[in-house]
């Protein structure tokens, strides 16, 4: 056997190895949403291709099997440093996960969402669900397969579910999602029933590429990123991306007659750069680099878009800077009204438009549509029905066709069922660490009035950022708030919010 | 013995491997130099460090030198197919050329470069010569040294030279600069003497960032680019890259004061790219891909630039480009004005800011130098002085400090000597090849005049541009031109020209 030391060695530098393939396919996929021309992409892809077959094979292969057997010993032998016990956990659980699926069936993984995702592209204009449907019936019988290698005990989409998020299933988001749901939907429907909303016609002023972009950066320093390890470029969906402490990247997408939809993509997009950039420095070249999972990832970029970005108390400093670069547009914009702007919550069909209130209602139908088909209730032929009743039922819409409907988002097209309900839990996560924070005595209305969030900063760096990887959402909550998830929060927040917003 | 075939299929296995490394370093550079943040320098050098060990690797290993035997022998045996014998080639002298050099020898010199690149950075603004000569002195010892191992027969700084340009030695490039000494500096003291330069106002007019963007990408389109191939980004200092055939890229530089600077960045920049982006499909993931030598590719970069793109019949579509983007400064002014303002030759002290008369006497300053210190005649101690003599000699102006003098350019501290001469060997090529192209029947200046260069871009595919690495530079020639290189198209060019331009 090994003796440790060696071991501990050579797992390093194995995840040196792992960690190169990592940030260079990070860059790759970066350069491929921001800059590289169309037809890059079949390089592209070569390149992707063959790194993510080594990394696989640095992962899974004997040496890497041996050295994750000899370092369990060690590690229950007492013998094994703290970060290193983390490194452990968390790799040989990513090596677990790649070993279940065999090679080739990966490989015909891989081209099965590739045309997946083509078809989607090509279809999602024209609202032809029919001819997406059998990729989406060929995926959840994919993942029913790959979940059953994971873990044949459990139910397959709480395997999905787990994948996203550790350690959550249908029971506790089903529990979420209830109390969610008798929160908000009383009140969206009480806001439609009300039919007024505020008339404020800055937000339709013009504002240069330009100026978009220098504001864009005004945020970012704004918000705390340090903008010597963080660079902003331009794509056609937002994103922000991580590959190492001192490299994060956010990328926008300037409209010039929608100031306020690049503010609050840049807002969004920051605070999952923070997240990355705050990491552990001690971590790095490790696989515990990065965030642990989305629904903590998302809860970082929702409190800074909606908790700091949309809170009454930020509008100071936020005009500050609109009407530093829009002096036109905003000199005579009160406080009060860019709030009202920022906070206008009106049920809608798209997802990525929709507003605080009403988003978590998005997530559900698509929730409810996994559910089915995972629980073979239904199939993919049935979801432009059930998209329908879902969204009469949550949001009071008629559907009018599926480019707005079942075809509006590309996870499906990727295979990435199970990932949506972390997008509302990373919003109910946020409101608990506000919530935390401010027990723990952070001034936080002040700091976002004063727009210095070095206070929010400081006590999200301590209990979320610097863990990366090391530790699981829920070990992250109970450590950050002192009890386990409690939706709570989220529905009083936004209760009390748009209660006041809207006189109701 | 392994199978033809086997060897065959593994050797193309290990050029995919090879080219993944190579695609992957060049995306890490091109987004350090376009989009990187700062402290992106160490994860970045971390992850190009290991790729290149890896490459060093996989280039040198057992296995490739194995190959190398089994498929020379079938080779030499006549049963090898065109391209790859080609490949064969070109993979075997960068195998010889990278184990004339050991691991742990590399490794230091990577050391020396980067601290020497550091600290020219460091003293280039205050002209301190002295902190940076012992560099220049150990890098010129090391190479001596590589030279001996690479071709112990040989003068070292003719293996330099061959290493950037096969073929080339003192010998050549002697009689080359003898040549273009012979025309140039008369032409260049007759200008001077003159002392009278056109006023040309509109030089100075402003252009916005987003406007000249947009005539960049007008420029690479009217030169032929492919434009779904091809993306334009900025940085520093203007260069551009080839990933595949499919994906080439053009860096410039913004100056709101100086339209035509990057008007005549981006038309080089395009003519390097034009070249990457037309090698035959067939050498895709092979050794084959990319330009065959330094003079080549700086051949088609000047071509476009300086024959074209400085060409009177190219003032027509020039400036209607202009005039479309920048209607208020470019309205009034005529062909005959723009072509006096892009062709400007006035002695100076900065080779980057050089005009095309006087670039070449720029090289001559460096080759020189470099000879005498490669032969023992200097050491870097009498660098500023060398460069002051020459600079009268050739320029007839007086150097004021070394930051405008021996330390204006990267090159030295980054290793790279021997390199010079091919800039100008790029312009004495190009000269060569519109003259062959001429006699071909290719009617240049009506292209130019059209703004349509399918005509000259056919021939360049087709005798240049589609063999990528497969053929030297003296191959090239030959095989376009029919006859071996010869300066004097070069010369006969440049003399024409300016004597018109300044009626001498």
């Amino acid at each position: 056997m090994t003796q440790p030391a060696a071991s501990v060695s050579a797992f390093k530098q194995l995840q040196r190895s792992l960690w190169t393939r990592d940030y260079t396919m990070k860059i790759l996929s970066f350069d491929g949403a921001t800059v590289a021309p169309e037809r890059g992409a079949a390089a592209r892809g070569e390149a992707l291709g063959a790194l993510a077959e080594e990394r696989h094979r640095l992962l899974t292969g004997s040496d890497a099997q041996d050295l994750v057997t000899a370092l369990s010993a060690a590690r229950d032998a007492g013998t094994l440093d703290e970060q290193t016990a983390f490194e452990l956990n968390v790799f040989a659980r990513d090596q677990r996960e790649a070993l279940a699926v065999p090679a080739e069936e990966e490989a015909a993984w891989t081209r099965l969402v590739c045309e997946a995702d083509a078809v989607w592209h090509r279809v999602k204009p024209t609202g032809d669900w029919e001819a997406f449907a059998p990729y989406v019936d060929r995926i959840v019988a994919t993942l029913k397969q790959r979940a059953a290698r994971l873990n044949p005990a459990a139910d397959p989409y709480d395997v999905m579910l787990d994948l996203y998020e550790r350690g959550i299933s249908q029971a506790s988001v089903d529990a979420f999602f209830s109390e969610v749901r008798a929160s908000v939907v009383p009140l969206v429907r009480a806001i439609t029933e009300r039919g007024e909303q505020p008339s404020l016609p800055f937000r339709a002023a013009r504002g240069s590429h330009d100026a978009q972009m220098a504001l864009s950066r005004d945020l970012m320093a704004l918000l705390g990123l340090e903008m010597d390890g963080a660079a902003l470029s331009e794509t056609e969906h937002p994103f922000s991306e991580g590959f190492a402490a001192g490299d994060v990247r956010v990328a926008t997408h300037i409209y010039e007659d929608d100031v306020l939809s690049n503010v609050y993509s840049v807002i969004h997009e920051a605070g999952h750069a923070l997240y990355e950039q705050n990491v552990d420095p001690a971590y790095a070249y490790t696989c515990l680099e990065g965030g642990t999972s989305m629904g903590i990832h998302e809860s970082q970029s929702r409190l800074m878009e909606n908790m700091v970005g949309r809170s009454r108390a930020f509008m100071e400093p936020l005009l500050e800077l609109l009407a530093k670069r829009f002096p036109e547009a905003y000199a005579n914009v009160t406080a009060d009204e860019l709030y009202r702007a920022a906070n206008i919550a009106q049920p809608s069909l798209v997802r990525l438009e929709a507003d605080e209130l009403t988003y978590p209602l998005h997530i559900m139908i698509r929730y409810e549509v996994e559910q089915a088909l995972f629980a073979g209730e239904a199939t993919a032929a049935d979801v432009p029905a059930l998209w329908q009743s879902l969204t009469r039922k949550y949001l009071g819409l008629e559907v009018p066709n599926n480019t707005v409907g079942c075809l509006q988002d590309t996870h499906w097209s990727g295979g990435d069922f199970g990932y949506f309900p972390t997008y509302a839990l990373g919003s109910a996560y946020a409101a608990q660490f506000v919530a935390a924070m401010r027990t723990d005595g952070v001034a936080f209305d002040a700091a976002c009035a004063a727009g210095n969030l070095a206070p929010i900063n400081a006590w999200l760096r301590e209990r979320i950022w610097r863990w990366g990887r090391a530790k699981d959402a829920d070990e992250l909550v109970r450590g950050a708030c002192g009890t386990a998830f409690d939706p709570g929060f989220y529905c009083r927040y936004l209760t009390e919010k748009f209660s006041a917003l809207y006189s109701l």
